[in-house]
């Protein structure tokens, strides 16, 4: 999931917002077909050996790394093998960022290594590392507010996030801007580094990497996250005295290289040259496998037309997965697809992606509001059964990926899931297929199924 | 949770009768009470504190251990230090049985371990261990119509647990009972022993205990549970021709002895005669800590307890925290509550007892019915805030340790929480704290609290 994460603060505002009560009962047919699709997702338990079969072709699929490559080749393989249609690669450039060597270490009286990695996108430190103190800092405004005392120094973001807020989307909307850019802030005062606090509400030792920005007019410094657990003992360390820390990155960005989206359809049975899409994003961080963040995504969009299939339900519309390149630092998948299929673009009824991990889904997001919104929750009413009911209208464009499609004015959705848990692993070394629950994966895969068959008759 | 789990067929019966919609929105003010307590737990996080103390205590707790009085003692002591008031034990009778040695293998040419259990109250095997061939079944009709074929075997009961459910409560209640029934009808067959495929949807190496009945009018045999990892192995093995197997089951049962209800109160504001009683069970299965089943329930009301006072809401009537003594084999602690307070029946207000596991909370069951159900799911109507406004009506006694009460005429409440991922944990030697995720935990308690505040001003 993306950086500035946008989505799930519309989220979070949109839940403010109350939604009309369902005004009927579900229509009886709608509600078998919904309950089939369900109890097939469980049955045949399809979508755990999907992911697990991702995750060994290319457990690290950075963009514009080989593992990128390997993700699309398994990507279009499998949906040739589902029997989808048109299938291919829709050629981008993506970036090339590469992470390197990493380490950190308090030095003197303090010495111990420090948990960090670098954010994507980061420029290293020069040959041999920095050693510089380091000042701690809770906002932006504190930053400005020491100015001339932060120069030469390494800048420590301690700002944690927000425990007490229910929507995880909202409280990581609130803590990570001192990611995205807390290099450039740090950058303005003279600072030699950006060290932020991972950006989750678990106090432990992994270190979240995520994009961060530099802007062209100021100069540009390494930037890191650090676990929280160790981001505690360091503020601790601070309160006692001077700290002292020797950073070194090795991370370094080359030219850009080929990338792609993976496509391909499920023809529609009435109007073929309509189009629902839906997708998630191929690539994912390095750290970990991207099991949740996103490979559920993914495995989602694969899982919800084999269903579709498997329940010889034939939709009106083609509906076309779309496995999206470079969303974590780039975008550029995003805006290719919509890009190369503008002229096409007035025939695509609606888009939803998939992208707040594979846990049990809640319901749905949806850039629809007023009375397009409280037709659609009719036709969505039989996924209360599978405790799936929630409705989030107004919701802005439900996924980063699909973020330019509403922005030309297609009808956007977004899977809600539990995402209680996704922060705890999110762009880390632990967010792996073990993290992933086989039922919870499946039955989001038979929610999409189910709003699919809905958005692709409509 | 309980052998027999009524209480989650009840929910699935209950989840197929349509609940009304919503009459109206939410209160402004309760809906800021519930906002409080969710946003308290959450910051807080004290909930997996208390989960953590009470395993350290006392992380083996099966009635008449000695970890049982440890968890006791632990629970008195917390109680007293939360300040409420008649902290008290209060004492029943519970069963002694002692797992002992457990082990069997495959033998001749298809020799190998088996991973199992010994299902709570069976009896052990003659020294030395018994061998047999093993005699596959499906169902007690498959056990019936082998008759005499099944003499002098052990009785391997292969029924998987229904994967395609979306309710885990009611393919588990569908499962069951070849467990809690198996050794009484390979017993009435002659033969020698009963083995029973864990009852979960995983396939893996942990077998899950749980409690089993005799019949007086039935020879008694050993009954133990194998990992469904090893009952897919050994139905292969069965068809490639007749196999033998060893068993040994050490298990004893002794006298029953002390044991006790943990009982605290946070006395009613107005009317402190009336009483809603918040609970789980303090007992556990041996293999892991308990953590799901039932430390999560049990820390659930006590953290709800808690916030109440941490937020300064003073129910009208008092709030008695009792967490049950023996629900695992025998519900000697649940009888004796009711016994025990039985003069005072009249004047329970309502019970509501968490016992399906520290997870997502999604909402309530509910014993009330109709027009008392509709107006009490209007005052719940917050919870939608926090996605937990599932409200399923008609669901008899909510929980094991209140059904009891619920038989005397008390309204009945049970936490609804998203259980898939329940049963691969249930009974074994994984229900650890590493299972149960902090804020999934604190919302569970939030919910427990927002729910007994309205009980409570009833």
């Amino acid at each position: 999931m993306l950086r500035l994460d946008c989505r799930f603060f519309l989220i979070a505002l949109a839940a403010a917002c109350s939604t009309p009560p369902p005004p009927t009962a579900a229509d009886p047919l709608a509600a078998a077909r919904c309950k089939q699709l369900v109890e097939r997702a469980l049955a045949d338990n399809q979508a755990i050996t999907l992911l697990g079969g991702l995750l060994q072709a290319a457990p690290k699929r950075l963009s514009g790394s080989p593992g990128s490559d390997a993700a699309v080749q398994w990507s279009l393989a499998t949906m040739r093998a589902m029997g989808l249609v048109n299938v291919r690669a829709e050629p981008c450039l993506v970036p090339q960022w590469v992470r390197g060597e990493e380490r950190a270490e308090l030095l003197g009286q303090t010495a111990q290594p420090l948990r960090i990695t670098a954010l994507g996108g980061s420029i290293g430190t020069p040959d041999g590392g920095l050693e510089a103190e380091v000042v701690e800092v809770r906002s932006f405004e504190q930053l400005r507010e020491l100015g001339e005392k932060a120069r030469g120094k390494i800048v420590f973001f301690n700002r944690p996030m927000p425990r007490a807020l229910r929507s995880v989307g909202q409280a990581y909307g609130e803590a990570v801007p001192q990611r995205s850019n807390g290099a450039i802030e740090a950058g303005k005062v003279g600072a030699l580094a950006a060290l932020v606090r991972s950006v989750t509400t678990a106090i432990d030792g992994n270190p979240h990497t995520g994009a961060m920005h530099y802007d062209d007019a100021v100069a540009k410094v390494p930037a890191a996250a650090i676990a929280t657990a160790d981001a505690e003992q360091l503020a601790k360390a601070l309160q006692r005295g001077p700290v002292r820390m020797k950073l070194v990155l090795g991370c370094t960005q080359g030219p850009d290289v080929a990338g792609a989206n993976a496509v391909g359809e499920l023809a529609g049975s009435v109007t073929p040259e309509r189009i629902v899409v839906v997708g998630g994003h191929l690539d994912a961080w390095d750290l970990g496998d991207g099991a949740h963040d996103d490979g559920a995504g993914c495995i989602h969009a694969l899982e919800a037309v084999r269903l579709l299939q498997a329940c010889g339900i034939r939709p009106r519309c083609t509906i076309r997965v779309v496995l999206f390149a470079n969303e974590e630092n780039g975008l550029r998948g995003a805006r290719a697809y919509a890009d190369t299929h503008r002229d096409e673009l007035g025939k695509h009824v609606a888009a939803l992606e998939s992208d707040s991990g594979g846990f049990a889904p809640l319901g749905l997001t949806t850039s629809l509001r007023d009375e397009a919104a409280a037709a659609m929750q009719q036709k969505l009413l039989p996924l209360q059964d599978a405790n799936a009911g929630t409705f989030l209208t107004g919701a802005g464009g439900c996924g980063a990926d699909i973020g330019p499609l509403h922005n030309a004015g297609v009808a956007c959705f977004g899977l809600l899931v539990n995402s209680q848990r996704y922060f705890d692993h999110h762009h880390t070394a632990i967010d792996t297929l073990a993290m992933v629950n086989e039922r919870e994966l499946a039955l989001g895969a038979a929610v999409v199924a189910y709003t699919l068959s809905v958005l692709a008759d409509g």
